[in-house]
């Protein structure tokens, strides 16, 4: 994509974290032009272009897609990231927290609390006590508190970085560098903008699909139609 | 492999972790039958077998060995584990920590605990200073100790396991098992079982390497011989 | 899998092709056995065990299918591995034509012949003509011969195999090894055991499907229940 | 890349072939900015960003050169092709000889023919002989004339073009896109940019090599004095 303003696809996310678009290569074209090597052929009128793109995503001829990447850089907690480095069709660079050390503050804060449903051990449904609520909420931050003076205390009596922060909680944020095509992220959307994914990550994916429908509103249009498995988007 | 006894490749890690082989498919045999396939050529002579496994590593040919496959039960702190899915050609399944209560007592308590050295930001020393080893695993079962009440309190107040969980530190264990065949496991070893990896991850990939040598022992001494990059094996 | 017969698995394709199971690991209890990590859980009742195989495939959940791995070895026309190869997620040692020669006979005789439907470009029915039918083999034959003739003379006058090789006709046969895992092996299954893919190929993703049934029968069973694509099983 | 020029990347191979760089993502600075994410850093002088280049293929830290991604549009003979296929990191998108006819003229004629070296099975030289030279080149043109106008003949009598192509060379030209990262790109070059490999798909990874050298000069530097295991560069 030429003269595209990257500063337009930055998002914020959960109390501290951020997903940004840092670069890109391709776009619609580029799945049709991919596409179109198979017969011979080029680029045509926009309206069979884009026609184009609808068979493809409604056949399940996917590979077309993986000639549009995307380059992230995200901020979200440890957990969040794990669940993310599982998919293994993609390119990570993560900060190390081996080599450098974990700022104040790095902790997140829910605002949405999920508490069990008793009739059904996998779902769960928002907290609304607000009580109750302020009161989970300073239980974790005093957690998060003293996991962090310990932290520092165990970085000043010279313990190496790499093992001091095994104290840290998995709500600690961390950064990180995603490349990606956009056939493996239509399969990131669709296990992680859904309802059984956890609430944290459905936050990223949901700006990730934003970003994805903004710079490719064919393809995107054409996945929810035919390729989307999920019930968020 | 047949008539394969398992229970030998058990290896106990860490204070409280293990690496299991659960599974295996093919041998040195493995490797030498799909070599063999490039020249429309069987089985030789012992003698011949094991030469063409030392030509296939000293020259790269690295695509025979993936017909060799394994899979591993592996307990291990979630610190290890975030580094070990960084492997992407492999096959992981882990506990789900969003749906499986952790038990209690399932921290990583280091014995061995490294200090840096002033000269070198990322060199680490053992620390043996017996006064200073004490308190520091005192100040990490303290947060453990913490971190664990809090979370059993959270779950008792109906947070979601999901939720509750991003007050447990990196310190975690968690179980996974992981299918990976030769080609695969030998890069692990050259990025793992290096001093440049961090010592707890060291200590599962050696394990590893002791179980990769007594089941594809010429595949092993060919590998150390012509395809190792580390330094501790 | 212990004591498997693995001459059962053994299928002629085609007019002088095969594909042979060579050797296995796992069955649908590695799949049970793997998801059942996730709840810290091992086997239970075969019927509980069949439901989470169920379970698992409805819900998209496929990474336990990936500890369950397959080695094929295989005898297919050039077009037909070309199309193979195109599978990513697997491993091919394939037979090298640039240090081998090719033995006589080796080229693949249709005895289905399509012939275009003039309505749809992209479809094509069976030659039931039989005299034009024995016309189109025998230009075939000659063709093959031809081609056969001058490759071994091309060999007599001292050119490279690697080079002499690119006179001979994409009906030639190759052979490889493949290994793959049950959650790949369900993707070729969906794009090549369809009437989409070319009839070729077809025969041979048919008897992968028959291997893979009698192997893993619960997995196969819920694969074409819920995960199955294709229109031919 | 902002405001790259492709026409300068666009390379005639062999008789009738090309390579050319269709799209591109990231250059040397997105290797550094990857890798800074690591120590939460950015861009600093280009001396240091360049030493860090250095220092990361020195080290084996091949993630960050992951974030260079490049599109090539390439056309090859079918032999050729099959050896590129076999880089299973990466994206293809080729022209279906299945849909689409095969135009008069598209097979390679070598004007480098290797002959057999009595005393080495696996080497070959240069064929030198004038007379014999041109009664190769036209060996090969009589097979590939008479495959062809049995390729059109089927393809009258009304056979599908898939079944029609069996009868055609390995030496029938074909073009694929190609979307690979850096990383996977240089051990692209190391297999194929190598004196083992085939003298026709070395011709591509030089003029490939030379994309990479033009449009990543600090990475290819660092590439060729650390990185490269083959001998041609």
């Amino acid at each position: 994509m030429e003269n595209i303003d990257f500063s337009k696809f930055e998002k914020n996310i959960l109390d501290k974290g951020f997903v940004r678009l840092v670069d890109m290569m391709g776009d619609d074209y580029a799945a049709v032009k991919a596409a179109r090597v198979s017969y011979g052929q080029g680029l045509k009128t926009p309206e069979r272009d884009k026609a184009l793109i609808i068979y493809l995503m409604e056949h399940g001829h996917e590979t077309p897609f993986e000639h549009i990447v995307f380059t992230f850089h995200a901020k979200a907690p440890l957990f969040v990231a794990r669940q993310w480095f599982r998919h293994r069709i993609g390119s990570f660079n993560e900060i190390s927290q081996r080599y450098t050390e974990i700022k104040d503050e790095e902790f997140y804060i829910p605002s949405n609390v999920r508490v069990n449903v008793p009739e059904d051990r996998q779902k769960a449904v928002q907290l609304n006590d607000e009580e109750l609520l302020r009161k989970v909420i300073d239980m974790m931050e005093n957690v998060f508190d003293e996991s962090y003076k310990i932290y520092k205390e165990l970085i000043g009596l010279g313990v190496a970085r790499e093992l001091a922060r095994i104290v840290l909680p998995l709500a600690t944020y961390t950064q990180f560098y995603w490349t990606v095509n956009a056939r493996s992220l239509m399969n990131f959307l669709n296990l992680r903008a859904d309802s059984h994914a956890q609430w944290e990550i459905q936050q990223y994916a949901i700006a990730i699909a934003d970003i994805f429908k903004e710079t490719c509103p064919w393809t995107y249009e054409a996945f929810i139609k035919y390729g989307y498995r999920g019930d968020l988007l």
